[in-house]
């Protein structure tokens, strides 16, 4: 039996059992108990695992950090594309960063109106791990409007043509390692540049409770770049930290808080989370966020 | 050096440096890393704990079970409040079930046109432990509108005059234990009757994420006591489990979509969360929850 140390409480080496995320700048960890770890690769890019829990389905865990379970990733996956795609008026070209876990591919691909998604995540083992572990969120990878790229995410925007994409959604890991670029000012002007006239970027930008730095970071970077209008998007997600997260939508003109409704109240597909109150109410953050966003 | 438990796999004996909650049926757990345990006793109904962490203040914890924390308490607060309170046209008479911590009885009194508050917790030493490590929460404990009963509120309820308040907020631990009644329909249907026509209940109603039946029950009870409109509010709490809560509000006969946004949005405190389309988001659940509550 080895002692734990003050950095390290969780990941006991004589309790197998229990996984957690121990995030140290807010000294807070999350733990589920697992009944067997799945599998686990080192990629060049990152490592990735995957365990089976008691109570959440499969758990993906990225370098340490939960990335997603079956059971609770519905909300994520719904909000960083319904309501970008329930905005633009008539989104055709969509664009994904990251995204290996196919999830957001499935969800932009239940818009009939989407005619290509480009996914571009810099590690294939991602997918490949999904596709085994999470073949419910894989469904679409066959559909023939979906092109699954693995490449630098970075270098494809940097190169990528003006005014060629409807919506870019940038669903990606967190702001550390392969991921960083992607929160960059570089990054986000590129994006911005690559969005056609009326076009919308949607980005991850982490917790108010546990990254507000990361938050305002994104914010101003879209500013600077351009875009007309932000809104950080804050929605539950029990198993990141602080059990809550943004994703920020900014638009090239178009205002944000005019949606299509009546299309998002007559959607054709199910959803878990996303209705159309959802989106409304979502388009006001916090005062705390609002004033922070204020502020940069 | 004592080996961990598979069911209490945090508090381990020889690391006192992080306080973990368990929440078994989930198999999930949360953790936060302190510096010092304050204080600590045993009143008659409960252990109650105060512990300073490294980044959240101080915390306190009731039978295991997080509370509240210095950082984060004002989510709470000032939704299982505000949206009460701007929604009754004219709220004077305002009973507090529960509440010990006196963070919510703060915020009631906020509101100018508020003529008395009664608070009922059944555990003095809730509000003792408050005085003492979260003075910011008692501000207001010596205005002369509030007045601090320590009884227990189930029978209070049971002996209240028809028709006699204008807002009830139960603000409650969880349900086992003390708080077990204050989500039963006997205690739900004295609500109903205490209130005033055009009254509304707000009871503290758990995470959809983890505790479905609970919320689902008390609609239930709410249903049967005849209020005529019920809204559920989710909204984040990072330190209580799966990281999010909802508190449902109840009204007798006055619809809670229409709360009074002028007010509101020219209310003369400030808050931290609460603001006008905060209000109006929370008014719709997310889908799951909706089919949830429609399916009671």
């Amino acid at each position: 039996m080895t002692p734990s140390t003050d950095e390290s409480p969780l990941f006991e080496p004589h309790n197998r059992t229990w996984i957690s995320e121990t995030i140290p700048h807010m000294g807070a960890a999350f733990s589920l108990k697992t009944t067997q770890k799945l599998d686990e690769i080192q990629s060049p890019f990152q490592k990735i695992a995957v365990y089976a829990t008691e109570h959440w389905g499969n758990l993906m865990v990225i370098d340490d950090a939960f990335m997603l379970t079956s059971l609770e990733n519905f909300v994520y996956h719904e909000m960083v594309s319904h309501p970008a795609l329930f905005t633009h008026p008539n989104p055709k070209n969509v664009v994904i960063i990251g995204g290996g876990d196919c999830g957001t591919l499935r969800e932009v691909l239940k818009h009939p109106g989407v005619e290509k998604v480009t996914q571009i995540d810099i590690d294939e083992q991602v997918t490949r791990m999904a596709e085994k572990w999470f073949p419910e969120l894989c469904d679409s990878n066959t559909d023939p409007r979906a092109n699954l790229r693995f490449d630098d995410g970075i270098k494809f925007m940097r190169e990528a043509a003006d005014a060629s994409a409807d919506i870019i959604i940038v669903d990606s890991t967190d702001p550390v390692g392969p991921a960083e670029g992607l929160f960059g000012p570089a990054f986000i002007a590129d994006c911005y540049r690559v969005l056609r006239e009326g076009g919308i970027m949607v980005s991850q930008s982490e917790s108010p409770f546990y990254h507000m730095d990361v938050l305002q970071n994104v914010h101003r970077a879209m500013l600077r770049a351009g875009f007309s209008d932000r809104r950080a998007l804050l929605f539950p997600q029990p198993v990141y930290p602080g059990g809550s997260i943004t994703c920020t939508l900014a638009s090239k003109r178009l205002p944000l808080d005019s949606f299509r409704k009546t299309s998002a109240a007559a959607k054709t597909f199910p959803t878990r989370y996303y209705n159309v109150g959802i989106h409304q109410g979502a388009l006001t953050p916090p005062e705390f966020v609002r004033v922070a966003l204020e502020a940069i």
